[in-house]
Formats: structure tokens, sequence, C-alpha cells
């Protein structure tokens, strides 16, 4: 910033112009030391929104914005280490099974979850309902557990990307949030200070997820896709759908029962196609030039990837990888062999069909909310959750509803909740005549172009 | 404000939508007191860049703007009074000339200048180089003067669109200053507060003006246009050329100079004609219904103004005019019938063509920053103006040049500023074999649509 000033720069995004690498390392730089303040900050945050950024200037803003804080090394694990990054859903217990399974096929799993702020909890948060689990562990203690038990999934230590923090900060309040290169980079930024070589990026896609329709989620993964491999990390990302929430749990106990009934074999059609893919994909990667594990030596495709997913469930080397982890993270793991043991709820109520026909629509968003006014959720990064709050769903879009059928049967502490979330919800649904169109799950998977 | 948050409303005005009245409002009074942050202003003035606004929305923001300070009442002075506003250009002595031709038809003129900040000083400075000449009255003496006299040209009183200043001086540091609706409304917002019952508007284009293109002018016209008749005052707009200087002298005593020599009548053509039309158009808003002028009872059209305006000068009433009212405020009338009592630079030195040819480009910005660099502008408020620098123009666009002809003679305190402005300007202008096309004086007229 010593030769131009800030505002030339600006006003040279503003009419669409490139910015250098020097020039975005300055902007950042200068942003988190004060030295540019918040209001050319969000003007250029507004420039950005309207003109957007190249692959090459979101890259550098993406390492400019990852080497503002604590960056993992996990070079000293052996192997490809794949990571898995969600950009958001309700019901999404994904890591919970994912991370077991490609665990299973020798990959290491050094994951680092955030605590939720929304309508329900994070990994973190639905981990930390196993009673006994340490979701906090030192990073000797991470890397050493992901060496013994070859996976470790715990909360995030240190500050991953706080110019991330700082920016985003600055856009909740500026209407600059909904920037498809703002967006991407802000997710690379902290998922490449995870530290991972490759990285599979699930963009979830409809009226649950952040991206409301397929062309801005196609958009967002190839600009996150472009980023992961111009910072030198094979990245894919798959888009699938959030029209209603994945699989039928929503809360956090729940979820981990739920999660824990898949790889048992059981468990939603939904959630373990969604979790077949994303673990079929993450084991392609892994496998081949450089990976640790002996079944893995040749490359696999993705098809073969799946096919080795669904042999690591029915063989139940998931499930028993699922148990060493809770085991090797203090975790009571008779909660897992006996799910029944989790704590329940107080209180129950059921959502039931005033009408007959099919399910055709959920408000996924809605629902969210509706779990999140169960105490599933929440709002301050301060206040506490609910382990055992939430919605299991009885029915999925598509299925045949009688009047009184239930819809979902909702779990609080208190009843006063069970009635709110009841009103708020009634709307949030629709039974029509018609049958719908079955919802896809796998729209597309975005590679480097 | 209360039940809309802020960033909400940046986020509609983000997605093309147009603000209400109300939120408009709030906008401004929350900014002013402080409960809307620069961060979020920011934002909002990108948008603005961006997404545009209504004329609806631009009237309110100006009005509002206007409002938020010191608004002149010039209901105590009888008649139609007449305003007349240019966008900038350099060496712009219209003032001093359309002023008296208009008074001396007898539409009153009370008239507010504010310094110049940039290449040469403003209204206020020229006025101020004549010795004795009182710019600072109190509102009863300019009343007084403007009703005995009938016309007063004095430095701005009070605190004039101070939400206006406030906004500037944030878009100066946010690359959001060129903004069509946001530059008319800034200027409309002073214009109004200044008092006029009617409007002309000078929009000047070209490489000397803030509007370098014609469709750009036009658009600002339009837009300034319609502020002024949807807030009740009629308003027109006549878009001018700035690609040379007006007339022949950048400066401040030596533009009076050639001010008093055109109401003398002699003087540029070119001054002349752009003056002749300005007093022409004024003329005609004032007269007809509510004129206090017995001569302007009848209404005048545009042609028949500038007859008029063209007889008060070959009559000698607009001079003597000229006359009454230096003497009115305190100035010594003995400068002004003989211009050589006016104080002379210490040096001078001429800048002299090198080729042969016709010119036929001048930077005109560029001349204006030479003048500036003389001594006759200030960069920051507080500095003092060298009322006799500057440079006299000794050819136009167009003329035959010989090697050694002089181009512009240069004026200043001392020789290392004529050094250093010959330097700057050996590039500003350009001598071709060709003889350029003549250049328009007046391009547009522009009228409520």
């Amino acid at each position: 910033m010593q030769t131009e000033r800030f505002v030339d720069i600006i006003h040279k995004k503003r009419e669409g112009g490139e910015l250098s690498d020097d020039e975005i390392k300055g902007m950042i730089t200068d942003y988190v030391s004060g030295n540019i303040p918040d209001y050319q900050m969000s003007a250029m945050l507004m420039a950005i929104f309207f003109q957007g950024m190249s692959d090459r200037e979101m890259t550098t803003l993406t390492l400019v914005m990852r080497d503002s804080g604590e960056c993992v090394d996990l070079s000293v694990i052996d192997g490809v280490k794949v990571d898995k990054h969600s950009t958001g859903g309700v019901g999404d217990k994904t890591t919970l099974i994912v991370g077991p399974i490609v665990a299973a096929c020798g990959i290491p799993v050094a994951k680092m979850s955030g605590r939720g702020l929304g309508f329900t909890g994070g990994t973190y948060d639905k981990l930390e309902s196993i009673p006994g689990y340490r979701v906090e562990l030192t990073d000797e203690e991470f890397f050493a557990a992901v060496k013994e038990c070859g996976i470790s999934l715990v909360g995030q230590s240190g500050e991953m990307a706080p110019a991330d923090k700082l920016i985003y900060a600055l856009r909740d309040v500026t209407a600059t949030v909904e920037s498809i290169p703002l967006i991407a980079s802000s997710i690379m930024s902290k998922k490449l200070a995870a530290g991972a070589d490759k990285i599979v990026l699930d963009v979830t896609v409809g009226n649950g997820a952040f991206m409301k329709d397929i062309e801005t989620a196609t958009e967002l993964a190839k600009r996150m896709v472009a980023i992961g491999n111009g910072a030198g990390r094979e990245t894919v990302a798959m888009i699938t759908d959030m029209n209603e929430p994945l699989g039928y749990a929503i809360g956090n106990n729940i979820e981990v029962i739920e999660a824990v009934d898949v790889l048992k074999g059981r468990g939603p059609e939904d959630l373990k196609e969604v979790c077949f893919a994303l673990a079929g994909m993450m084991i392609s990667l892994g496998s081949g030039e450089g990976s640790s594990s002996e079944e893995l030596k040749n490359k696999l495709s993705y098809d073969e990837g799946v096919a080795l997913a669904k042999e690591k469930i029915s063989s139940g080397e998931a499930y028993e990888k699922f148990l060493q982890l809770v085991k090797n993270q203090g975790g009571d793991t008779t909660y897992i062999e006996d799910t029944d043991k989790f704590e329940k709820a107080k209180h129950s109520l059921e959502l039931k069909a005033e009408s007959a026909g099919y399910l055709s629509f959920i408000d996924t968003e809605g629902f969210g909310m509706g779990a999140g006014m169960l105490g599933a959720g929440r709002a301050k990064k301060e206040d506490s959750i609910d382990y055992s709050a939430g919605m299991i769903m009885r029915k999925k879009i598509g299925d045949k509803v009688e009047v009184g059928d239930v819809i979902a049967t909702m779990y609080a502490a208190d009843e006063s909740k069970l009635a709110l979330a009841k009103e708020f919800l009634s709307d949030k649904y629709r039974i029509t005549t018609e049958k719908p169109e079955k919802i896809k799950l796998i729209y597309d998977v975005i590679r480097q172009s």
C-alpha cells in the first residue's frame, strides 16, 4: 500500500479491473492491522460483489487469509490425508459416517470441526453428545490419535484464518455475504488451513442450503475447486441435494444414533447414498501413489471407491473404526453399542398430517429452524445446546400420507417449546394429491476443468 | 430504522430495489447522527453506484440533505429569483458577467459562492481579489444589498447541506464519487438550499470538466433537471464545452479583468457566447408572471433573452450594474474602471510553440493544474491564494501557430514555480498540421421531459 492509495484499488475493482497479488496481500494485511478502515473495506467488498474476482485473485485472497492465522501441519502423519467439507445442511451427520469408512480403508482422517451456529449443532456438538468424548485435544494428542487409531475428529484448535473471521463479520452487516468469490475464498481459507492433501467438497443445494439453485451451487463448486487446485491441493466437489433433511434425524444425539444405525448397515437410504458418494470420492482421491494403505496402492476410480465404502459398512469395519475412535477419545462405547442408553428428551409431540395425499414439499430451512427452537441449536456462541432436543422426520418427500399420519416427532425439554415449534412448522410442508417427482441426491461432480 | 435493519436496506438496493422515502430519510438522519456507521454507508454508496436511483429516490435524497442544514429564505426579496450553477471548468468567470447582465434586466440576483478548492479559486476568491470587496456579509446585509442594488455576490454563510458534506467526504475515500445520482443530489441539495425560485445549470463537458463525454453530461443534466423540477423549482440545464479554457485568463484577478472586458463590450468570443446563452436562459426563466421587473412582465423566449443580454452589454447597463455591485460591497471601483491598477505578478514566462501548424488539442485539466502550480489555487482549505498568479492563453484551439509563437503567458510570484509549470505543461497541448474542427460551445439545452 505504499505506492498506491487504497481508494485507487477500490476504484480499479469497481471498474472491473483485476487486482494484483500484491494489492490483495496489502489489502488483507492492512485491513487486519487496522490501516485500512472498515468503510473502505466494505466499499471494496460491495465492488467485488458486483464485479467478481478471477480465479487467480480468489486463490491469492484465500491463501493470504489462510496465512493470517494458524495452519495445521499434517505432514507428521504418513499417507495422503483427505478432508471433507460440507457447505451446510439440515440433518447432515455425514462426517460421523464417512470419517470411519475412509479411515477403515487406511486413509488417515485428521478432521477438525467447528461448533455449530444456527439451526442445529455442528459435528463438534454431535460428538460432544457422546458421554465422555473429548472433542478438545492438544495438537500432539490429535496427531497421536490419528497415528494410533487412523482417525481423530476434534474441535478446532487455535484460530484459523482470523482475517476471514474479521471480513466475514463486516460482510454480515454490509449485505456483502452472497458473493460467490467471497464465499469460496472464505470456506477454502479455513479448509486449506486444516492441512489435508486432498479435499472433497459437499456443496449442498436447495431450500435447506445456502445455495438455493443448481446454477449458483455449480458456480460456487467450480470456484472452490479452482482455488483448491490452484493452491496445489487436489479438490473435487459434489453437488448434493438439500430440499429435505438428510436422513430422518435433526438434532444432536439423535443424529449420532442415526449415524450409528448407518454404520451398523441400517439407516435411511438417502443418507447412505450421500455418504457412499462422499466416501467413495475420498477413497478414490486417497488411493494410488503416496497412499499409506496397502489396500489402496493402486488408484481406485470413484465407482470403485463407492463399492469399497459399501464393503466397509457391510463388513462391519467402519462401525469397528467408529468404536475405536470413540474409545480413543475417551467416549463411553456402551452408548454406541446400545444407543438406547442416550439421554432422551423429557417431552415429545407429533406433527400430524391434516390432509391425505403425498408429502410433496418441505421447507427444509424451516424445519432446521424448528429444531433450533426445540433446543438443538444455538443463536449465540455462548448459548448451550440441548443434546436430546430436535425431531425425527417420519415421512420423506414422495411418501404417501393419510390424515393423522405422523410427519415428524418433536423432542424438547419443555412443552412450551413443542407447542411453539408445532405452530411454526404447521405451514412448512405441503401435501398434494399428485405424487411429486423423486428428488435426485447427487446432481453433479465438479473436478478441475 | 426502527423496524428495518439498515443491512436489509443495503441488500434491497444491492438487488436493484427502489428505496422508500422513509428509508432514505432514515438513512440520512441516522448516518448524520452516527447511528449508521461509515462502513454500512459506504457499502450502500457502492451499491447505489452500481444500481442507480430513480428520480423519486434522488429527489428525496436531495431534499433530505438540503434540510440537514441552513436554507436561505429569499422570499423577503420581491420577484422571481433565478440562480445559476456550473459543474466547474477552467477559466470559468461567467458569474461575474452573467450576474450583472441579469440584474440589469431587473431580475434580483442573490448569489452565494463557495471558496474554490482545486486548480483556481472560486467566484468567492475572484471577488476577493478586488481590493475592499466584502465577500462575507450577514444575511441581513445580503438581503439589503440585493434590495438596494438588485445584485449581491457573497460567500456562503452558515453550513449548507452538512449531510452532503459528510457523505461526500466518505465517497471521496471509497471510490464512490462518480455516481450520477449521487453527484446530482449532492449539487442540487446545496443549490436548493440557496433559495432561488428557478435554476439554470451549466453542465460542462470535456477534458477540463468533471464529465468527460456528452452522454454522461447529458445524463447528469437530465437527472439534475428532474430533481429541480421535482422539488418545485423550474430548472433548465445547458451543456457547454470545456475542451479548452473558457476565455483566455486562468487565475483570479486576471479573470476579473477579463470579465470586466466582456462587461465593457470587448473580451473573448467563446466567453461572450457562453455568457449570453446562460444570461439569456436566466432572463427567459425570470420573465413573465411574478417578475418584479417592468421590462420582463411579458414572458421572453430564450432567443429574446439572449438578445436582451447582448443589449445590456452594448448599452453599458451591465457594466454599470457591476460597478454598483462592487461599490455596494465596499470594493474599490477605480480598479474596475482601470484594470491596470490590479496587482501584477512579479514574474512571467512564456510557453512557446516548438512546431508550426494548428493548435489542435489542449489538456484543459492540465492547464488548470498548471495555474494551480503557479499559485492560483489551493489544495487545502487553509491554503492562501496568490490573486495575481495564473496564466493567459494566447491561442485558441484552431488558431494557426508558427514556431516560437506564444501559446500562453504564465504569471507567478517566484521563478521556480514558472519553471515547474512550464515543464509540466510542455506535453499538455498538441500542434498538428491539419486544422482541427471548430469546437461547439453549447451542445444542448435540457428542460423537463
